[in-house]
């Protein structure tokens, strides 16, 4: 189990073509994830590469439906890289319970469970059942660094 | 107290005129709720019955107030349904902790307190005490679907 | 170390000039915070003292950073006040786990990360380490009341 979600995580790291294994950059008091009790919540993620946000912009307007998705995998695959942190290994992800998907779209954009979708591809092929989480996808006016994605999520460990 | 919250929900859905009996609607790879200890995570809800999301629009401009409040209903009745669900009795759930109310709304409105109250309102209708929840309410660009309201959860089940 | 945390507390209203020691007013059926075994669940709470909003509009057009930065720091105080209420104490807030911080802005802003900044030195400053949390900033169209700024955030107590 361990391994088969590390190759799958691997492999989508591969395809995007980034490295998720470097620390994540956060700024100011507060932290990338938390763990309380068997819990973990992770800090919103934008589709940030080392110093860059690879997906900036109004989606539906500026950024296409398959750019949007493409923040969306790579806001999940910074959640996952997180996570993996916090518990050690993904073997050790019992379940994902919730992810909020931010979408900065322009005003008569209706797709964002299809954005929101790519996000959860990325949860479902990495931890299988385990990543079968809740979801509340919502399309907001703004981003930080005006990203196109933004998605955080809380999670169970074992 | 299970028979009294029983008829509440039905109470309520009989107003509506709607049924939440059936099988709520969810694509994509994620869950319409997720138990974890005795925590149930239920997914962003819209307004939808069956296959139709019944308000959609922007309050405070297509949308009225009224109209609002009515999705609003729809989504907390939609989340109970699947709370019920969940823990297989209305009686069994213990507290609403938290709701969250996004209001898809013009760039003027200012009423969504008045919106969620709505939804405030069922879930305290039918769980009494129980359903005394902390909520957030926001005024969002877009909604999936073009949904006037969207709602998600979390509560504590026995 | 309670002690400490209050003067902390105490310092930071009396450089606001405001007083957060009186009840928190909150309308309908919902409530200002729920205990679940040892977790808390604080409202949605803007930057409102007494019974007035001090900090309302958008961000980035009639509303400044720094005046958002304020406004972001009493939603940031009054929900210590409530976790304070919650726990009979600061001393027993273990870790604050996450908070989310909408800034009601103009379709340019991208400065969330600086004004949630202003609430999350808030919670350092009176909790230290505790106070450390995960945060997820957006800009959204519209907030309850015209507030510039709204924040939640779920807790653990001892």
């Amino acid at each position: 189990m361990p391994t088969s979600r590390q190759v799958a995580f691997e492999r989508i790291a591969a395809e995007l073509g980034y490295d998720f294994g470097g620390a994540i950059k956060i700024g100011g008091n507060y932290a990338p994830f938390v763990i309380h009790r068997n819990e973990v919540y992770v800090s919103g993620q934008i589709p940030r590469v080392a110093d860059t946000v690879m997906v900036t912009g109004r989606v539906g307007a500026m950024v296409s439906l398959p750019q949007a998705q493409l923040a969306a995998r790579i806001c999940a695959m910074r959640a996952l890289a997180l996570l993996r942190q916090a518990a050690g290994d993904l073997a050790r992800i019992e379940r994902i319970l919730r992810i909020t998907v931010f979408v900065q779209c322009s005003d008569d954009f209706t797709q964002h469970s299809e954005v929101a979708d790519a996000a959860s591809e990325v949860l479902h092929a990495v931890l299988g059942d385990a990543g079968m989480h809740t979801r509340t996808s919502v399309g907001v006016l703004q981003l930080p660094k005006n990203a196109a994605v933004e998605m955080d999520l809380v999670a169970a460990i074992a």
